[in-house]
């Protein structure tokens, strides 16, 4: 690696879609396969999602819900059940329609054993678990129904990129039925929360809460929630998404149970989801030149140690320096579990070595020598900072402070990320100004007022590739505003608007 | 619940295979989906996957291995690649044709937008992830390639039983890459030891390993290794499998390196798996007339507390007591895990609650009124003793102790297993004495010498559905037989025969 020389190229400013493309590739996260649309995840990767994973299924368990699993393949009958629902997936799905291959007699294979009922891979579940629920839910007694499902899903997505549009992605959805109106909403709002704080405060990501407009729901939801988050292009990126389904799903499916009054009511469902699309986000929130940035709360190796032994007396010894660091470490605890630790013996060039973690994203690396040892020292250096910002650490301030420095880097990060949304966010009150904020590869959020009515949100769309990413919540934005967000007048229309909403381009 | 009835009904005794279903069906494990063969696992039933799975994982990772994920669809054209593989796969696989679906005039829907290439939903991944190998592996240094995969897979069975065979099935798939054939061999034994291991200290389940006879192998497998057990009907499951695959899938898909000898060789692969097949074996290997025992190590609940307030002055004296007995248990550990305890303050009558916990299995059930409270004490029975041995003991001892207690519970369901087992072996040295043990509804495993014969066990198994489990490795059946297997003479032919094998009826 040259000096002065970025490790990834092009770099983010040269073309922004390559410099992803070339981060995922550097830090070896993921890669296409020869199915059209669907991806590899790699080990380091898949750590990335196992840990996003492991923090959110303990939010979900805290906030009451349980785990299950429901069936792959959907009737195509179920999908057809509600309208607005089939209308939006039906064309992008992938439809099973035979069960066994034959011999073709040419020496290949034929589909056979045609089905009776064409089945559809799941591109999500609302239908099919719904159909479970309006069998165990009888009484008043067996709401609210929480229900959660990890699982893989399938939308026929004509242009795919890695982890942020695929035709195969991992996800949960979460699924539940209640007895009342308002506990529904209250559910709908509780998760939009949860994955909220999960982004800001485990992916170090800051988001905007909000409603998404009507025209651009769930099929067949009352209402959705969702988390927008500002890429380093300054486009946005829906992050997750919680429904509010009504009684849409339960009326379709018959989802009922005899109340406390002893009548027949509709339950009222929700669902929530958030995906693999995740890992795309994080990737473009704190990613450099130099290849992936990790916050340590996700980072699947905290600190890696590298010895460098080509010119000790005694390689052997600065090995078994650093197994026992190895080992100190992994007895220190930060946010709660062991410190997390890679010891990087492989005989490779330094340079090659460093740089193969400095593009993985580890936040802390160390070098370590025998004038290390020979000091009680280690050489450190922190993701979040220049590759040639290292000092050199006594041992045992550096195991004492370990967490500390964990969190500073956790916190540097969510920061910096504020500071660039905050940067590219831009209050816009005539709708010239607008226009011109987002001419050709410009703009960021912006914050401008609209009237609700969805045929100008469709025409702006179509005209500038700009949509309403949310209508945000009371004090969401406030911090972009320098202030509350108070009514106003479209900027289209001159009607009024009672608050600013958020407008991007996006993924 | 009247007394000196059961639970469930068939019992065992009466009819095994409905009792299975009762079994599941009163625990809340899973039901049958309106999906032709596949299934939704509930949330008590996901709950006791989910602890196999994290136990698993420890496991897969202590030995190296890494996660990560490859599409669900294969191409028709991948499975074609290995000649034994597709004829053991194409009979009975979900075929995907077709990307949407249409409106098909008659106010429903129709498949349209047909693949050039018809994609099947993978049976099993041995080709589309040594697509990914192929790609991955380049020189020697890249090897050994260690991943595991955490999936649904779906093979079109018809004839289908909950958790022991359905169309989808989730499962963990172990693939791994080496230099050396011999590396490749201690590997799938190694993962057959972490199975058999597995099985037994934490499913408490005693298995007999062995290799499957050649004509039971994995489709394309040069050795297959199994791990099986006995279920209460004297039947054998097979648990968990782990391949050896020789050259043959990395010839197929050109798996090739540099070695240190700077030349070109095609690398050694093996394969191993185990599913949710194995919450079946846990099932029938524990549970009684009165519904589901599990062992604690995989029971999601260890210990439930039910408040008896009926009779109390103070109803909220004895729930605070239960709730402060609750966050003391959480408090304590057991296998390095804090105990797990559900508190069941429910409105329902006693009989019908505490019924309902035998049911699902806990090992061990307190039931606290206003006198063991003011005794300072709890009332306690376990799962693994009679429903009517039920116990006072002193709260401080009960606390001290339950980790002991749980682990008894769990040595004794091993124990008794391993005796039923044993108990249900019989060696056997003639053709006719083989026949008669296996007559009708009777047998268990029988220990006979056989030549090596495929042809003669492919009689057996027609004429008296009685299959080879498998050919025990060194010490595996010693406790069966009372001693060393040592060589005799086949009891078909009187040809010699190095071992005794076990024969059994299976599921």
């Amino acid at each position: 690696m040259a000096k002065n020389k970025n490790a990834i190229s092009p770099t983010r400013a040269e073309d922004y879609p390559q410099w992803y493309q070339q981060v995922v590739r550097a830090a070896d996260l993921a890669e296409n396969s020869d199915v059209r649309g669907c991806m590899v995840i790699k080990p380091w990767g898949y750590a990335i999602w196992e840990l996003m994973q492991a923090d959110l299924d303990r939010r979900f368990k805290e906030t009451g819900h349980k785990n299950a699993y429901f069936p792959l393949f959907i009737p195509k009958s179920y999908l057809e059940k509600e309208a607005e629902h089939v209308e939006g997936f039906a064309k992008e799905c992938a439809v099973v329609t035979h069960h066994r291959l034959e011999d073709d007699g040419e020496g290949g294979l034929k589909p056979a054993g045609e089905l009776e009922e064409p089945l559809v891979v799941r591109p999500t579940s609302e239908t099919i678990i719904g159909a479970s629920f309006a069998k165990w839910v009888e009484s008043y007694r067996d709401l609210p129904l929480l229900i959660n499902q990890w699982a893989n899903v399938v939308r026929w997505e004509l242009r795919t990129r890695l982890f942020l549009r695929t035709a195969e992605f991992l996800w949960q959805e979460g699924h539940t039925a209640h007895a009342t109106e308002a506990e529904a909403i209250e559910e709908t709002q509780k998760m939009h929360g949860v994955y909220a704080d999960f982004a800001e405060s485990v992916m170090a990501m800051p988001v905007v809460k909000g409603a998404k407009p009507e025209h651009e729901r769930f099929p067949g939801a009352l209402d959705t929630l969702s988390i927008e988050s500002m890429m380093q292009d300054k486009k946005a990126l829906q992050a997750g998404t919680s429904h509010f389904l009504g009684q849409n799903f339960a009326k379709a499916q018959d989802i009922s149970f005899v109340g406390q009054d002893e009548k027949q009511h509709h339950a009222w469902t929700t669902s929530w989801g958030v995906s693999t699309r995740l890992v795309g986000g994080l990737i473009m929130t704190h990613s450099d030149d130099d290849g992936l940035v990790l916050p340590p709360k996700l980072a699947p190796a905290h600190v890696v140690i590298m010895p460098i032994t080509f010119k000790a007396d005694d390689p052997d010894a600065v090995i078994a320096y650093c197994e026992k660091l190895a080992t100190d470490l992994k007895a220190t605890t930060y946010d709660g579990q062991p410190v997390r630790v890679e010891l990087d013996a492989r005989d490779l060039r330094g340079g090659e070595k460093t740089w193969g973690w400095v593009k993985k994203g580890v936040p802390i690396r160390l070098e370590i020598g025998p004038r290390d040892m020979n000091d009680d020292s280690v050489f450190m250096a922190r993701r979040d900072q220049s590759p040639k910002d290292k000092q050199g650490v006594k041992r045992a301030d550096f195991l004492a402070n370990v967490a500390d420095t964990l969190q500073d880097i956790q916190d540097t990060l969510l920061e910096r990320a504020k500071t660039f949304r905050k940067e590219n966010s831009r209050v816009i009150n005539a709708k010239d100004k607008f226009e011109n904020y987002f001419k050709g590869d410009k703009g960021g959020f912006a914050l401008a007022h609209w009237n609700g009515d969805v045929e100008i949100a469709k025409k702006i769309q179509q005209d500038h590739a700009v949509t309403i990413r949310c209508i945000p919540q009371d004090g969401a934005i406030d911090d972009l505003l320098g202030g509350p967000n108070e009514p106003g007048k479209c900027i289209f229309t001159g009607e009024p608007s009672e608050r600013r909403v958020v407008w991007a381009k996006s993924y």
